[in-house]
């Protein structure tokens, strides 16, 4: 797309309660935009990045049998009452309906997802199964200060399974854990993050977070170097050790929790009367695991952890566009490129707006596109344009024909 | 995808509060669930009737500049306060933060967008702009008993439009008409989609709606058959007559309202204070338009319009698979096919159930694919399948060569 007709510019000021570097660096890159403290607008380019994230999600949701459903944010009262959670659970935002009901705003689905499974699921011989949605959920939360990391509206992916026993809840579970491992590979985070044991709620002994490693974090960790594990602060008090290689010199950090796994057990189909007619005829509750995944807050701790003190470093598979063409004044031959460009598939921000050279090289490294083509006075000059990787400072000038074989 | 393995089944019970038509087909054939009054799940099946409504509705606002963005639910009171429809807008559901503020859910988002764009308009330079979202929207209703055609909770694409002066957005609104109508057009809904004039509100003369006629819509419009405009009953009494040719004798019908389109002049950037910088030097308030369609809504008109008295007939385009194919007792050959169909791009819901024959075509009609292809123990004697289009009541013989050739 050509810059000069994108919604956003750059931006110098800033909210001034803005504190978190995630927010600031996209706001002041023209990602998103602040609606109140912990609410935020995705502009065009942030949309952008959120989508491509989705995409990745809901291919490796799919992989693992998933079926994409998509569950309302409002739920009558007597769904959160049914757990018990509506009067515990004091992040919960609740409004009057004119209809004379109280509804809540769902900050997590087993409250909707368990009746619902109720009406599909009679007989062993449908289970397994697992539905997953990319919603917005909602938290009232105190304090929002983290950006994209803690909001108070946010979207989120959440996968739901239900099974016949406690083995093949065991075993999907496993199979979600490297799903995971699989997204946080293709967006560029694998070595940031840790598999980790944290508190199992009143369900089980232990869930498990993906807790990506940044200064940002609201968590505390113990990681393992040896196996790549971590354990949560929040039961280091009693599992001290890597629970895979028995390790006891944990290393601390701080990190945030990307996602977040439970086996349920039957916590929620107990109070829904979820049941199934087992093989001898028995009627047993349905065992379920919850599997949840931040998605603007994944955009977030990328952030966190990919950029210099220029801007945004976007790993290639959520960038908003995998190139940035700049044309310093050289609008007729950085068009063709474009075009060029665009007709090999690749998707471009071409810069052809009338302005200093000098500002459009602050707004690429601010973006942070992957990779940023020039075209100038000087490069036509020797027949060709200069391509530089944002993660490198090192440029190299070459033809049209060879830049399109290299980022084809 | 493999009928056995998806995760609703059609069913025979209802809400009992459920009366819309639309709700009642699409609950039984596994579409949606009513989670509470005018509060739906889109499960599966309903789930990609919405994704493929949407690519159309991106597409088509793609097509006239629209650049898509994502704004939240949750919106601070002062917003709503600018424009004084905190205390006016009655279907406007409130809630309470921990942080000691009141919160909006959006209804619609003048009251998000107007402020937003002022941060990126300075200049008639970036003049004109649109954004456009397909998000969730709430109404506070007193009453929901239409289906999908009146929901507290429902998904809307919203585009607005920023001008620099009345011409530009009339030229702007003239093409948003004619994409709506490509939309109508590319779902099925073009012979039954009115362009309407209803009235403008405080902001102009006359808005436009597109409605469709069914018996199930809650507007009365007066029909001109000559010129296929309309005119709804709201301002019937100052506009009696057909806009375009001026003949009296309209005819009355009911109607869904699917979209709505407002000139809405300067009556959101004047309290927000959205001022541009004209070429004269001049700051000038931005002229701005607003493009509503509804998504869940227009799934719940299809439904209205195309259906017989065994359940929906999709429309292609929208159609959550192209082919449903029934195995009768020959899943091995069936099987085969599943994969060739598959291998060419066409995607197929195929039953693979044990179950009788009768129950498997009863469900094909209630869901409503395009195609059936039945592979029986007498089609497979005559080495052919049987294909018959939902629309019809011939079906045909056909190898299975054939049939690929058919449906590519």
């Amino acid at each position: 797309m050509k810059q000069s007709q994108l919604f956003t510019r750059t931006i110098k000021e800033l909210p001034k309660d803005e504190t978190s570097f995630n927010a600031q660096a996209l706001i002041r890159a023209g990602f998103i935009d602040k609606t109140a403290a912990g609410v935020y607008s995705f502009l065009p380019l942030g949309w952008r990045v959120i989508n491509k994230l989705k995409n990745i999600v809901i291919t490796e949701m799919e992989a693992i049998e998933g079926q994409e459903i998509n569950m309302p944010s409002l739920t009558s009262r007597e769904n959160w009452q049914a757990t018990g959670r509506w009067d515990t659970l004091d992040v919960l935002f609740k409004t009057s309906g004119l209809d004379e009901k109280e509804y809540a705003l769902n900050p997590t689905h087993e409250e909707v997802v368990t009746p619902l499974a109720k009406k599909f699921i009679n007989s062993y011989r449908e289970l397994p199964l697992a539905v997953f949605q990319i919603q917005n959920k909602f938290r009232n939360e105190k304090r929002a200060k983290s950006g994209l990391i803690r909001g108070r509206e946010f979207l989120m992916k959440d996968l739901y399974s239900f099974h016949a026993n406690q083995a093949d809840l065991d075993h999907y579970y496993d199979r979600v854990i490297l799903a995971y491992q699989n997204i946080f590979r293709r967006i560029g985070l694998e070595e940031n993050t840790y598999l980790t044991y944290a508190s199992g709620g009143s369900f089980s002994k232990y869930s498990h977070e993906f807790q990506v490693l940044t200064e940002a974090g609201e968590d505390i960790i113990y990681v393992c170097d040896n196996c790549k594990m971590a354990v949560n602060k929040e039961i280091i008090a009693e599992q001290n050790i890597c629970p895979q290689c028995g390790r006891q010199d944990l290393r601390e950090e701080k990190a945030v929790e990307a996602g977040n796994i439970f086996k349920l057990g039957t916590n929620y189909s107990d109070p829904f009367d979820l049941k199934f007619q087992d093989k001898d005829g028995e009627k047993k509750p349905v065992i379920m695991g919850c599997y949840g995944l931040g998605i603007s807050r994944l955009m977030g701790a990328v952030v966190e952890v990919c950029h210099d003190e220029k801007g945004i470093i976007w790993p290639a598979s959520i960038a908003p566009f995998k190139v940035h063409l700049l044309s310093l004044n050289e609008n007729e031959a950085a068009e063709k490129i474009y075009q060029d460009l665009l007709k090999e598939g690749i998707d471009v921000l071409y810069d052809d707006r009338e302005l200093q050279a000098g500002e459009k090289f602050v707004d690429a490294d601010l973006i942070g596109c992957p990779y940023r083509v020039v075209v100038s006075q000087k490069t036509l000059a020797a027949g060709k344009l200069e391509l530089k990787q944002r993660s490198n400072t090192e440029s190299q000038l070459m033809t049209a024909k060879e830049l399109i074989e290299k980022l084809r």
